[in-house]
């Protein structure tokens, strides 16, 4: 999927990433990085509110392994189990999210597990930026779902 | 600071809030319960998106903070410095987040550092339900800081 189709995904499925107005600046295999401006993300101290900065975080992990899985030809459902993040240093501008594997070498096995049961679970980092400055660091849990299984006890 | 109030605040100055369509269902010294529907906080599966849930949760668990030292009489401004959430079910309807102290038995000491040092950090948990089913559990570590004192390392 490229960077266009992916940004139009985005917002017309998750109405929440356009009222954030984010934006797809890159988005292949190796990574996916998200912006989103600061107006509509502003909290009541005039820097990015945590919400939003977990969620495009959120956005640019379920995006890379959207991405990755889509390029192996296995198109998946793709559904969060949990998340971590912490909020390192203030956002008092616009801001990116940068997803990648956090183990890459973890792929081949996730990709068995998951034709071998129909469904497997990966983790993902992105890291929060402000002027290319680390501003919060995402771990999160990711669940993919072959068209054929069922998802319980978990969800994006 | 009352529900109507609460609400006018979060919509005003955290515009995301408004974008969710967060309502302010109560708000007391025991308890903040927000809720948001869920066509405004729909992903690509028809369920809540999980970034709207984290981001619900958090800002449940700011507003307990605030009402908390409100009430206390020491106005302080609030900043998230981590937190982590498990999503536990899906999420088919509008949802609620409702805020507690983690423990209670903490908030004693947490003014104490507060009043001695100008800021101190206590942890608080969101719990989101549907239908009033347990969905997700949120728990974050976020800091007080009095007006006199300057934030650093951490923010909102």
């Amino acid at each position: 999927m490229i960077t266009e189709s992916l940004e139009e995904y985005l917002h017309e499925h998750i109405p929440l990433s356009k009222a954030m107005q984010v934006s797809v600046i890159e988005a292949n295999l190796n990574k996916v990085v998200l912006s989103a401006p600061l107006l509509p993300n502003i909290n009541h101290i005039g820097t990015a509110f945590g919400g939003s900065e977990s969620a495009v975080a959120i956005l640019a992990a379920w995006s890379l392994l959207h991405v990755r899985l889509d390029s192996a030809g296995i198109p998946c459902t793709i559904i969060i189990q949990r998340h971590s993040i912490d909020y390192e240093q203030p956002v008092p501008k616009d801001f990116t999210a940068q997803a990648h594997l956090t183990k890459p070498e973890g792929w081949e096995r996730f990709i068995r597990t998951l034709e071998a049961h129909g469904r497997a679970r990966i983790n993902i980092s992105s890291n929060i930026k402000c002027d290319a400055q680390q501003a919060a660091s995402f771990e999160g849990d990711f669940i993919a779902i072959k068209p054929d299984s069922q998802p319980h006890s978990s969800q994006a």
